[in-house]
């Protein structure tokens, strides 16, 4: 059988413009091919570089266009070549939400022309009717350019046609192959496609540490209200935090209720869990009454805004069998042959207390917009970060409707998918559009494990699109080494959580009081977990990690090179229980080198390695180390210094490098 | 400004299926996402991998899809998952041509349910409800099951309703999950796009040797004809051969011919360039008057197809001054200022012997046209064969359109690019169209560059489109490493060419008499080249490599390991001047082991390293490595065996690995 002519690319003479000879490949940033965005942060560089290249020996250019999405005129930058038919650019991402990028290439004829001309002169050779070949390109740029550019072209144009001694001089002239660049014609030009997306965030997006706590447990003996998250705020804040995140605060359904300790059954006054949302109360847009009410939110937000906090909510869509949507939209449930719902459940385990709601329903569509409507709810009420609930259970298309739908009004929105799955999930949600993820550094815990992680993150095409945010504990996680590990192995997990991380979290104040306690062995689960009762904690306890936790917050704000992880870069030590890594910023002014004992039990020292060069230190000079921990100052020379760590003080050290500056006063000190 | 909701991907609730939960990725193979063709030969299985998921647990299911290009039907085979959301499957591409692929994919509702019931069944649960629900699941299948199938389903419903002792072992039979699995409808399934195309060849495109010969260097004293090669085929089918190659058999052009060793003046009775086409006597659709007719080019094509032998012509699109064309369409050639047609040149360099042709012509498609109709010419006198000159200096989009215009109606044509430029160029041209490539390899001498460009080639992306003809020498190429190291570096450079890539070529008579007087030092042109004047080449010298060269080809045909770089792995050998690699079959019946001294002077040894287990060799018993290329045998036993080569008299063995086999009759021999 013969193949349709349509389907082969290229054979249908009409459609083709033969002309078009450049070709753009392997353009880069890019997910998947351009059906993704890109993720940045508003102010940012975008580095674009993309292989330019026609058939023959002709000289090509290219430019990167950009234009905020929508925008019907692009902006445009030069390209240059990086040898081996490599080109790069450069633009930058203005403002908030989304904007796009290509490349344009063509033949740049003009440079064609003035390169093979030098190249003719050099060998002697008569030129002069070359020089009518470069006059006639310079009319047909005069004749495309604005008018206001006409005479200085014709008067290039006329130096060339004197065919005097300067004319081949005037040819070779710098000013005119800028003005050519300028105005010459790109007939036949090529551009990439598709254009590829870029989404802009704010800073936050990147460089964010996130604090977890459960309200109802603030209240000591009673139960806690978002009053007294209010009075907790000052303390959140003085760690340094950026982001105080809550559990779901709406009402807990009834029926099926959990006990303490998860047990299937509960008791009169036993609270439940707060992700078993609604009752007879109300929904995803109501809040619990022993917490308070929907404008005690509001005023909580306003409240941390003002200490420089942003108050992020839990985003669950499940439903207690009591939400009033099982009565008003049954259809949003999956119902068994007998009439009852089906319940969560992962046979054979049983979430009784949970509904989850059905994305296959027929009335799907309503269902997305009641959704959407719960966040645009929220966001009503001065939040702009939400803490997703297992996005992994609910379809891709509906996220990425979501993130977009919420994200195109409101730019500044924040999401953190706590997608605790397989890889190419966690993937797609965030390449779906989810601002932040978790990640699996909760168990990654060995030098090996962990630096193979690492560079996953930073060194492959998650980079581009996948914001890490690693957790050492959640109120679902306290890992076996963390439960016997006991304080060092904390104190390590924050050092290595908030430096290898822009963003990280700690659920506290679980966390800096070291409750180490699991429910059972080979159970990643508290026991008395607050996720079913109150604890009441003792925040003052003179034992607690609260300064340990400030120090590396402060470390983190005082120093641009932990805030992005553009440039982490692991580094040698000779033992494999210490592990080291820095971070610089692009212009090498700040320096931060982390070690990390990873044993919670002895002394490790060893001799890391740093490639000096790379990070601006003089191999003949001394440079110092100061630790932004222990306050301690050490002077080292040379590529490998010794280090030695007790884990007992502190597990940790996150040096600034200091490097030797002389001052306008000839005075010699270390900045 | 607000972007438009639009372009916004996922976000016009309306054009989405939000119910098509699975995604698929990474569909491999596959060339720049989809938009050149995947080349492989007829008869192959085409092995298909794809990262396939969904939201959620449910058991997802995939299978390939497949057709004849054009075709409305597709064929359709199973994926198996590998773990980590990676799927398997393979197709087999029948016959020559455009084939296209995809991977469909959907939640399998059965298999989710089989497996949720299984594991409530393990756990005691009560299944009477789950009974009913997979009674419907079947329900629905039968309602969309061909007539036929409807009772058998039927009876498996019934067999699970009766809610008796065996209703649950009844749902778990595999029978009924096989059943199912061809029945139950798959809503909201997601195919993969594009469709990706695969190009089928005949198997003379992947595995070839290529001989190259001057006609007119026939004749002895006199001009050679077409004739006389009718006389040479049995030579050069005699060493094994399957393609004989010829230049330009074309009318030569006289204005600015060329004389002997590239002088720019010639004498009366020089023969010129065959390159610089077109006479009075005509152009790319004629034949030297001095070689013989069109009609002998359809004779010697026959001949050669009775001898086991492709005839290939040269594809040179460019005219000499006296080419008809440059009369009957000016319009194809550029004008300078002064009237006069430039000719080819890259500046201080002149061609004054060759005009190009203008591919930015107004008549560009009046001249693409005209270049198909060269082809389909020669097609018509039963060439199926084409090695095209310089096609990196006519655009990318000309050969894309040529190639599949012609291969459309001539799916078995075959076109060797023979580009020697820049990397992203050269595989630009393959994954337009061509077949075959010519390679870098005349100038990788050193293991190290030999080794890395060998793992370019078989184990990155361009192992799906770049088909790698490596050629010791040309008529522009005759080495350094050539002109210096004589017979044992022609020997070790055709072995290495012919076993490191399934198609390679020779120039002879100069590699077989070991032609090694380059033009000058410095240069790469051969001393008297043939591409100017006459050779009288005494092919009965008793020191020709002529029976190396048929003992390579020989063993390459015996060899099916060496028919194919599918599966060359490079081995280690304890010294720099050794090189080794072994090729296999998938089904290791057949194991060849390569070793090469690239030292021309010196005998070198050292001890080469196979992995037994891979290579399907016992690590407890001998073997025998048995040389194609001297007959010998050597007995080896172990991964580490020693090696000693002279380059004096061989440069490399040739090993077939035999292992012990024990016969029916319990005899043991090496096979």
């Amino acid at each position: 059988m013969a193949p349709a002519a349509s389907q082969l690319p290229g054979s249908v003479i009409a459609d083709i413009d033969g002309r078009r000879r450049v070709v753009i490949e392997n353009l880069r940033p890019r997910v998947d091919g351009g059906r993704f965005a890109v993720k940045r942060i508003a102010g940012d560089v975008v580095e674009v570089t993309a292989d330019v290249f026609a058939d023959g020996h002709d000289v090509v250019a290219a430019v990167v266009r950009h234009r905020r999405d929508g925008a019907r005129r692009f902006g445009e930058s030069r390209m240059l070549p990086l040898g081996n038919d490599r080109f790069a650019g450069a633009f930058t991402v203005d403002d908030l939400g989304r904007h796009t990028f290509t490349v344009r290439a063509w033949i740049d004829r003009f440079a064609t022309w003035r390169d093979q001309l030098a190249r003719r002169l050099e060998a002697g050779q008569d030129v002069g009717v070359e020089l009518e070949v470069g006059a006639g390109l310079i009319d047909e740029a005069a004749a495309a350019a604005p008018a206001a550019a006409r005479p200085a072209l014709a008067g290039w144009r006329d130096r060339l046609r004197a065919a005097d001694d300067e004319a081949a001089a005037a040819a070779l002239d710098p000013v005119l192959a800028a003005l050519m660049a300028r105005h010459d014609p790109r007939p036949h030009c090529t551009d990439a496609e598709p254009e590829i997306a870029v989404w802009a965030d704010r800073p936050l997006a990147r460089f964010s540490a996130w604090y977890e706590l459960f309200p109802r447990s603030l209240g000591g003996e009673r139960h806690g209200t978002l009053r007294d998250v209010e009075h907790a705020i000052d303390r959140v804040a003085g760690m340094g935090f950026d982001v105080l995140y809550l559990p779901p605060v709406h009402p807990i359904g009834e029926t099926h209720r959990k006990g303490p300790n998860n047990s299937p059954t509960s008791a009169p006054g036993d609270l439940g869990s707060p992700w078993a949302i609604g009752s007879a109360a109300g929904g995803h847009t109501a809040v619990h009454s022993d917490l308070g009410t929907v404008a005690d939110v509001r005023r909580l937000a306003e409240k941390c805004a003002g200490r420089g906090l942003a108050l992020a909510l839990d985003i669950a869509f499940q439903c207690s069998p009591d939400h009033p949507w099982v009565r008003e939209h049954p259809e949003w449930f999956r119902h068994r042959p007998d009439g009852s719902i089906r319940h969560a459940e992962n046979p054979p385990k049983r979430y009784e207390d949970i509904y989850p709601l059905d994305f296959e329903s027929e009335d799907w569509r309503g269902l997305w917009e009641a959704l959407l409507e719960v966040v645009r709810f929220w966001i009503g009420q001065g939040v702009s970060v939400f803490r997703v609930d297992n996005p992994h259970t609910k379809p891709f298309p509906f996220w990425e409707w979501l993130i977009a739908e919420v994200t195109r009004e409101h730019p500044e929105t924040i999401f953190l998918a706590e997608a605790f799955t397989r890889p190419r999930v966690m993937e797609r949600l965030a390449k779906a559009g989810f601002t932040q993820s978790y990640t699996y550094f909760a168990w990654r815990n060995g030098k090996h494990e962990l630096e193979e992680y690492v560079r996953e993150l930073t060194q492959t095409g998650l980079r581009e699109y996948f914001r890490p945010s690693f957790w050492p504990n959640t109120p679902d996680i306290l890992t076996e080494p963390m439960q016997s590990g006991g304080r060092p192995t904390f104190a390590a997990r924050l050092v290595l959580a908030a430096t290898l991380s822009p963003s990280y979290g700690i659920y506290g104040p679980a966390f800096e009081l070291v409750e180490q306690r699991g429910l059972r062995p080979g159970s990643e689960e508290y026991l008395d977990s607050e996720k079913y009762q109150l604890r009441d904690w003792d925040t003052g306890d003179p034992d607690s990690l609260e300064p340990l936790v400030a120090a590396v917050n402060a470390a983190r704000r005082a120093h641009p090179a932990l805030q992005s992880n553009d440039r982490l870069e692991l580094r040698h030590v000779d033992n494999d229980l210490l592990m080291a890594y820095t971070a610089h910023t692009a212009d090498l002014a700040d320096v931060v080198l982390t070690v990390v004992n990873l044993d919670p039990h002895h002394t490790q020292s060893g001799w890391v390695e740093l490639p000096l060069d790379r990070l601006g230190i003089d191999a003949e000079h001394p440079y110092q180390v100061h630790d932004l921990l222990s306050e301690a100052t050490y002077t080292w020379q040379g590529a490998r210094n010794y280090v030695e760590i007790d884990p007992r003080r502190l597990p940790a050290h996150i040096f600034h490098v200091r490097r030797r500056v002389r001052s306008e006063h000839d005075f010699e000190y270390y900045a």
